[in-house]
């Protein structure tokens, strides 16, 4: 050992143990877990080349499969969180020069601009005002204009809650060479994904929404299309973390030590899967749906508007105009403080004029309805 | 909802609810984690952006860097494992054509200068075979031949066990204008370490190994002098994930939502900190200077070599020569197989002729030691 210089204390803190309120999160996420996938955090863990912990990616994998209805073999959990498994899909497709297009409708079709220039594309957009979607024209206007390499679309605008159809865009892509990108951040576990049918070929998405698990392990899967474009790229992925190609080795059969994985939010995450599993992945969807419907009707009952045209709205969440004259920051700030009941504000264009509220995962229940909607005709009146 | 296509089933797997074995994790890392920090790693999550959590962040922020003795501003956890850290290092501190000059002692050394080279620097290397460290006459003769921008060196060498000692580089750091960017993964919390007294400009680590907490969410640091290249880029960070423009924002006074945080780690990693400062962080140091002392003395009784010369060995992390003979990778895996104890077999230039015995965090008592030994010893026999 060293010498042992003096020891600075300044920043030493002496504190209690950890002790957090219990609250209902009906925000954009997180939401709560199910007990269950808390549990499963909670298991001593194990080492990262285990046998055991290998053959539980393995069940990762396949289960994520399931709930994306997708038999991509590159299907995987990023170490980190849904913006993670985003700039996942980016790095791995993208180099210098490609041509990318992007929907943008919300502030993550901002957030895919943003990053694709960090890693060289050439950016194109295309735009819509925040709540609503693209048109099948819409889109191949622009594809037609454009012919980018990459097709990035928001499915899940979860600064918005609006969902753009997906029917007709892989035809596109098709004619185009194009490769289809797509967030299902707020999608994935509670609205129909079909990224087989649908010609997807990069989809990322997050653990803490539909899927009822905390933050910190998220989805990401890219065809086979897509894995021959990362094969045949002519530099390194300008990203080590994310590097499918290394990242592939130790999630195939060679299991190469890449990097130490959060192996208790791998827990979750297998847990929170089996759950959907054991639901059946249409049971959950079908939940998702009727009791957002509950959601919106018991909201209309008590004076609000919902934001997003109602053939287009998330079952996840949903954007609630503010009326007029309320200040509805002081609002979710009384729902959180006096009754420990999250929901979210507006961001961009939407900031000050919606609140966002989300029934995911766990949350998705009539119970979580009736308590919001009883809380939130007190702080209101 | 539209409409349902049916759904393929080929994926679904149905299991039994989680149960994973109870190791003892005695090698490079994760290691066994405090019961208390599992237990706040169980507590539901709260939201990103409640007040309570931004509070956390805050506590987080202070005993990192009283761990770390660092008075950095910019000093929070990155939201991914340990590699996250690093690769936030390399971001937001390389740009394009900055010469970099890395030594080389082993695996993570060569991990830097793939890092730094996708990041676009002009790397330049010094290397030394695995397990022995520089001595302060070859760092000067490689800043003289290189004057690089930054100078990257590995403190705690997780691949074979070896400390580089830091005395007299920030002198060599100043003379030259050069950043310091050092490897603290496998130091942190278990060696001395004074960030601040070191000259030290970026420093990145791990939550799994000397903070006795499971991996997820990564110290990270910066002095001001590091921020004020940072400020001065002329091109974004490659890396939006990781850019402190952004993530200062969020960890700083202006509370701007970047990411989802990973909640429950950041609840575990608030834990582990708190024990470590209600330990004193020089009495933590001297207790994994003992034991690892405890550990060599009785791996030396039963007539095992350690790889390392004495004064350069890692109180955290031994590497123990494997007796000619011996097939290694066989006994690690009876070891584990038959005694739930898990030791880490070598990497690169030490595969094959080394195990890697860990002593981190928690794990770092007699009672681990004697265990090991007890059944090193059956299983040697």
């Amino acid at each position: 050992m060293t010498q042992t210089l003096s020891i600075k204390t300044s920043q030493k803190l002496n504190l209690s143990p950890l002790s957090m309120p219990n609250r209902l999160l009906l925000g954009p996420g997180p939401s709560n877990s199910h007990p269950d996938v808390l549990k499963a955090m909670n298991t001593s863990p194990v080492g990262h080349l285990d046998p055991t912990f290998l053959h539980l990616m393995d069940e990762i994998q396949s289960l994520l499969r399931y709930v994306w209805q997708t038999d991509n073999a590159m299907t995987i959990a990023v170490s980190g969180t849904g913006t993670a498994a985003m700039e996942a899909t980016i790095a791995n497709s993208v180099e210098p020069g490609d041509v990318v297009l992007i929907g943008v409708m919300g502030y993550f079709g901002n957030r895919l601009v943003d990053m694709a220039g960090r890693y060289g594309a050439d950016v194109r957009s295309i735009t819509k005002p925040w709540g609503q979607v693209f048109s099948l024209d819409e889109i191949k206007a622009a594809m037609e204009t454009h012919r980018p390499r990459i097709l990035a679309l928001v499915h899940a605008e979860t600064s918005t809650g609006a969902r753009q159809p997906m029917e007709g865009v892989s035809e596109l892509c098709e004619k185009y060479g194009t490769l289809l990108l797509i967030d299902t951040v707020t999608s994935l576990g509670g609205t129909p994904i079909y990224l087989d049918e649908w010609g997807v070929d990069l989809a990322y998405s997050c653990s803490q929404k539909g899927l009822g698990c905390p933050p910190g392990a998220s989805p990401f899967t890219m065809s086979r299309k897509a894995m021959e474009k990362l094969l045949n790229r002519s530099t390194k992925v300008k990203n080590w973390y994310l590097d499918m190609n290394l990242l592939g080795k130790y999630w195939g059969s060679e299991r190469v030590y890449h990097h130490t994985a959060p192996i208790n939010m791998y827990y979750a995450l297998r847990e929170a899967l089996r759950l959907i599993a054991e639901e059946g992945i249409e049971n959950c969807w079908q939940r998702h749906q009727k009791n957002v419907e509950y959601l919106w009707e018991s909201l209309e009952s008590i004076g609000l508007k919902m934001h997003v045209e109602k053939q287009y709205r998330l079952p996840t969440l949903t954007t609630v105009c503010i009326p007029e004259g309320v200040d509805g920051k002081a609002v979710a700030r009384k729902l959180l403080d006096e009754h420990n009941v999250e929901v979210g504000g507006g961001l961009g264009e939407l900031a000050g004029k919606v609140w966002r509220v989300g029934l995911m995962g766990y949350n998705s229940r009539p119970e979580s309805v009736d308590r919001l909607v009883s809380v939130l005709k007190e702080v209101l009146k």
